[in-house]
């Protein structure tokens, strides 16, 4: 389907000079045609370059010790917006005649420049898809590797550590900028807000990569963290709602308190009892996919239903993995899983990178000093924040408190889209919105090293204490 | 990065009211995520429909002892623009308001009417090249299980079906259709070329499911499609320039057979070369996806390299697959391979069947009456036409030629090309259209279980023979 691009713009010529008749929709269906060719192209390229920046930065990453998402992030750092712009979006503010993509089209498989723009959303668009089902295939990993009895087991604690690493941030902050830096109500608030946050996509990573997923530790952060993706949306549904009216809508509170409960609770219960048919069919089916296909249907549907509730659909895809783990099936399906996470996932954490945008951090700026200022601030109460969480848990059992800490700090993803949605309002001026934007980039990246770093201090203590 | 819908909503009329300075930059980025919310939501949706489908298809073919594939492209055409409408593409004249799963997106996740359009052309652009993305894998997969050195050794032969099997069914149909139909020479000319396609796809994911492709006849069914695809992409320059002028453009032909040829003896034989290193490369490596991202860097920066010298980018996808098969790591890498070949390519087969508009077969309208006459005449063309190129294989060597020129039947989504440009340019008018795609649907459709009774026919000979 490809020297379409040429060929079809002989046709429409002779065409318009012979004067035939044009067929409307078959004519779309042609230029439609050679667009999906030279979007083929451009993510094709894309993702060479994602798949080549990722490889590159986790290696690197794993050579020095340090977690390879680390590597990953900052190598889409790297690639995007704040350097190469081999991989740019149009929503960091790009046009398409920043993106490298677009102009190597141009020269190489003749892209008209008066499609560059649409070209770049398009290709643009399927990229962040692909990420968005990264993310998802990789929380519907960590469902499969996580175990439902061990994540109850320590339930209560993990609800603890969420509530507090959500609170104190909060309250820590919103005073903070109310009483030190003298801002008014609402934007202080909504900053606040942005400081609760918690990605799990790159906490759990971390410790999938650190082998401490299935710790006593690993499963409390990333039951902490399930619970703040969900107080999150919870807090943004206040917040906004606080903003727009001055008054908190109780209705729609109760309604996401209830229907995120519902699901999460809901979805494992049932679970239990679809568990067997999942294996019943994956058992009957003789063709290729077997085992996959039925596993990512139902990861699909349950991301789906998660997002048509108002909820993330990872949330959906994570409670997938954690009903499918229960099944007979489930170390060949964590087998054939792996690839497919091999190669979408690096595209969901190159892109996190590639989006974020360094010149924020540009001192020559007067707003931006004055957003330094104010990130300094907000990243001391984002750390301290949320490694009190860690401390809250009570009892005298011996678990490391300074590890569930710091797994809470990275903001990833979720933090940016509050820096957003502030920016996108109004709320948030532009040193604000700066500070916001910095303190996600420094908590993203200094917790994998952290996180290291506790499970580390940890592993040497107790082998001193045991030799 | 839900809620947003709503809440981003909220916050815009909050700042409408509030009048507060709109940050054109901030706010393109909400409204943008905001589509990726929904957009992926579709996706996730039409996935689910899809992967659905081909396993249903796919069982019952299979139950019914049928190749697999051939229900994926049945359960495709259901689900499709001829039946259920849960699977649409904009370029078969299709609208938002047909589509079931834009229908279920404005009912669930509160898609606005005003922005239905545009979702629906963006998640129908990520399921074409995600379907895309498939059938590069599909030909990659088959490359790593082809043998270059028994390619090699069939090559003579796959080149003569390949020629023969382009040459007789175009002159058989321009001849038919101007001596039997009184057709002007263009039209019949270019109706002649629509025949010449084979679709590598299907027929090599068929010889697959038969545990034939590395057969004999399977590796010149291959061999012969990848020399055809070549040969079908200088025919269609050819055509589209003696349409437009009225003489063949000599130079656009020489660099199209220069440039084909190069680039796969080329990357054959720096394939070469390259082998050690990519496995050098991949044991260096330490990082999660050490192989197949190397593997997949690899294919797509062929597949796109194929792209930019006009070539089909799974030719480039195939090229790859045999330089890697002949590596240590090749087994290994297979494996992998596996699974993401299994989510990716159903997304192709079943698009070829839901882009198949059935209503041409509709005898109540005259138009399509004249148009089945017509395609009567092509298919029978179509398939003695292949059928021929079998036996033009010389010498007395045993090879099962009923087979091989079976397997060169099916134009799939490469006559669906043929038949677009044709229509789009106004070359072909609506009845000698919609001939071309009743033959390229009968002839998709028809291959498959003939090409296993060819091979049963065979098996049941030589166990007769041997008993």
């Amino acid at each position: 389907m490809t020297a379409l691009q040429t060929i079809f713009q002989h046709s429409l010529s002779l065409n318009l000079e012979s004067g035939l008749p044009l067929l409307a929709t078959a004519s779309e269906t042609t230029a439609s045609e050679a667009d999906t060719t030279i979007i083929l192209a451009g993510v094709l390229l894309s993702l060479v370059f994602i798949y080549f920046a990722s490889k590159l930065g986790g290696e690197l990453s794993k050579l020095v010790d340090l977690p390879p998402v680390l590597g990953e992030l900052v190598a889409g750092v790297i690639v995007g917006i704040s350097a190469l712009h081999l991989v740019i979006f149009p929503e960091t503010g790009a046009m398409a005649s920043d993106s490298v993509v677009i102009t190597i089209l141009q020269q190489v498989v003749g892209l008209q420049p008066e499609n560059a723009s649409a070209v770049f959303a398009s290709q643009s668009e399927v990229i962040s898809v692909l990420a968005e089902l990264g993310v998802i295939i990789l929380l519907f990993e960590i469902g499969l590797e996580s175990d439902l009895r061990e994540l109850q087991k320590v339930g209560t604690r993990a609800a603890i550590v969420a509530v507090i690493g959500v609170v104190a941030p909060f309250i820590g902050g919103t005073a903070g900028l109310m009483l030190l830096f003298g801002m008014p109500t609402i934007p202080a608030v909504f900053a606040g807000a942005a400081l609760t946050a918690t990605s799990i996509g790159i906490t759990s990573k971390v410790l999938s990569e650190l082998g401490q997923l299935k710790s006593k530790e690993g499963q409390i952060i990333v039951g902490a963290a399930v619970i703040d993706d969900v107080l999150g949306i919870i807090v943004l549904a206040v917040v906004a709602s606080l903003a727009k009216t001055g008054e908190v809508d109780v209705l729609n509170l109760v309604y996401l308190i209830v229907s995120a409960s519902a699901f999460l609770l809901g979805s494992i219960f049932l679970g239990k009892f679809f568990n067997k048919s999942f294996v019943a069919i994956a058992q009957k089916l003789q063709t290729r996919g077997n085992l996959v296909i039925p596993a990512l249907i139902f990861a699909f549907l349950m991301a789906f239903l998660a997002n048509a509730i108002q909820l993330e659909p990872i949330l959906g895809a994570f409670a997938a993995g954690l009903v499918l783990d229960e099944t007979d099936k489930r170390k060949e399906l964590d087998q054939q899983i792996i690839p497919i996470a091999d190669i979408l996932v690096p595209i969901f954490f190159v892109s996190v990178g590639a989006r974020v945008d360094l010149s924020v951090l540009n001192p020559t700026s007067a707003e931006n000093r004055q957003g330094l200022i104010i990130a300094a601030f907000l990243i001391v109460v984002a750390i301290i924040g949320k490694i009190i969480s860690g401390w809250a848990i009570f009892g005298k059992e011996k678990v490391n408190r300074l590890a569930i800490g710091i797994g809470m700090i990275p903001r990833g993803e979720v933090g940016l889209v509050f820096a957003g949605i502030g920016a996108a309002s109004g709320i948030l001026d532009k040193p604000l919105q700066a500070a916001v934007i910095i303190m996600v980039i420094l908590t993203t990246f200094i917790a994998p090293p952290l996180l290291r770093f506790a499970f580390k201090e940890e592993a040497e203590i107790v082998e001193e204490t045991g030799s």
